[in-house]
């Protein structure tokens, strides 16, 4: 499914049949039961809730009645960590990226890399948009993508699991080249802009950097992405 | 400089005064001694002249009267192939990137990858416009951009000047681990969606691919770029 759900009916009614939804926005100081309901069986089905102006809610159903409630649908379904084969050898978790351009570039990427899935948090990151699902020329076709609630979490789940955790942050100790990539890979990447959070920092076993010519001293996180991803494929033929 | 200039007179001048200027848009059907001076003062200035739809033109100047001539500005000046250092160990050409973001990041990875320059062709290939300057954050301060007229003859200048021009097409014969880089190179990229022209091919002394996992088999340009241009960095670090 994809595309937008204007009104109370036809969300709850989305929500009641499982359809992959990305999330469900509600008008900020709109109320009442029918509401509640709606909004506990969003928890229920893991479907993210959005207070927003009713001017946006306006806008995205583009004259419908809304009542307050609108649900914009996912371009793909959201696979669980526990679906992933058990001998993937390379995950892909970005740590909040935003432009549905780039997500779709590193999906894309990812999937040619020969990764088993991407990870993405579930609060300020991109989703699976329909932009994103272009931009993946065809890739989330093939490549699983999970939405976790908790990327500090996350990572903690993946080391007991047997990963080894590399955070690509400009501050690493070694460079992209010198990292071993000898067991499970867990590649944790941030979003535009601000890097790594300090939190999942924290979390990685390595950091590991790009070094860079000049001092224009970043890269477009797709762009980083590819490098990384080509790095670790680059070891295997 | 950058915007849009509308009418003879401005255009005109801003020709006469060697400011950069990305293209010359006249509109079809408009003639006359004054429109042949101009179209023959842009030859002198090596700008680009192209007849569009006189809505085309009405679009861009925004109302302001235009006469049938409005004139792009460039975010940047271009340089010159003669400009380029001597010594140059790696430049990066694009046969044929038209999507203004794509330009950029490409800029802003070939500075970070330590090339000396980007050149890029006059004709169905983005410019120096101010999306690209945005894209590439800040990279366009620092390195060259050249806009040459034929792609096959840069190349082979290039060759006479030491290069060894490696393009990159999927059904090139070395994987781009394999690339030898051990001279001063000419890293050759095709545009959006068609990879390398057949004559530009041609011109190249090896094709390298990048080798992909799974059905999906191409990239995004400015990630695939990300992923040669670094390899050769890698070799240096």
């Amino acid at each position: 499914m994809s595309g937008v759900l204007s009104g109370f009916h036809p969300v709850r009614e989305a929500l009641r049949a499982g359809r992959p939804l990305e999330r469900v926005l509600i008008a900020k100081g709109a109320g009442g039961p029918r509401l509640q309901e709606l909004i506990e069986l969003c928890r229920q089905r893991d479907v993210p809730v959005r207070f927003e102006p009713r001017e946006s809610l306006d806008r995205l159903s583009r004259g419908a009645v809304h009542q307050g409630v609108v649900a914009l649908g996912a371009a793909h379904r959201y696979r669980e960590l526990e679906d992933l084969p058990a001998d993937a050898q390379l995950l892909l978790l970005l740590d909040g990226v935003e432009d549905p351009h780039n997500l779709g570039a590193i999906i894309r990427t990812a999937h040619a890399a020969g990764a088993s899935a991407v990870l993405i948090p579930e609060r300020r990151a991109a989703g699976l948009t329909e932009t994103v699902a272009k931009a993946a020329a065809g890739a989330l076709e093939y490549l699983p993508v999970v939405r976790v609630g908790n990327v500090s979490q996350t990572i903690e789940r993946q080391k007991k699991a047997g990963y080894w955790i590399y955070g690509l942050d400009e501050r690493g100790g070694e460079t992209f080249d010198q990292a071993a990539f000898n067991r499970p890979t867990l590649l944790v990447l941030g979003g535009e802009g601000h890097g790594l959070h300090e939190q999942v920092r924290k979390h990685c076993d390595v950091l590991v950097r790009i070094p860079m010519s000049g001092p224009v001293s970043s890269l477009n996180v797709s762009v980083a992405a590819g490098i990384v991803l080509f790095e670790w494929k680059r070891r295997r033929l």
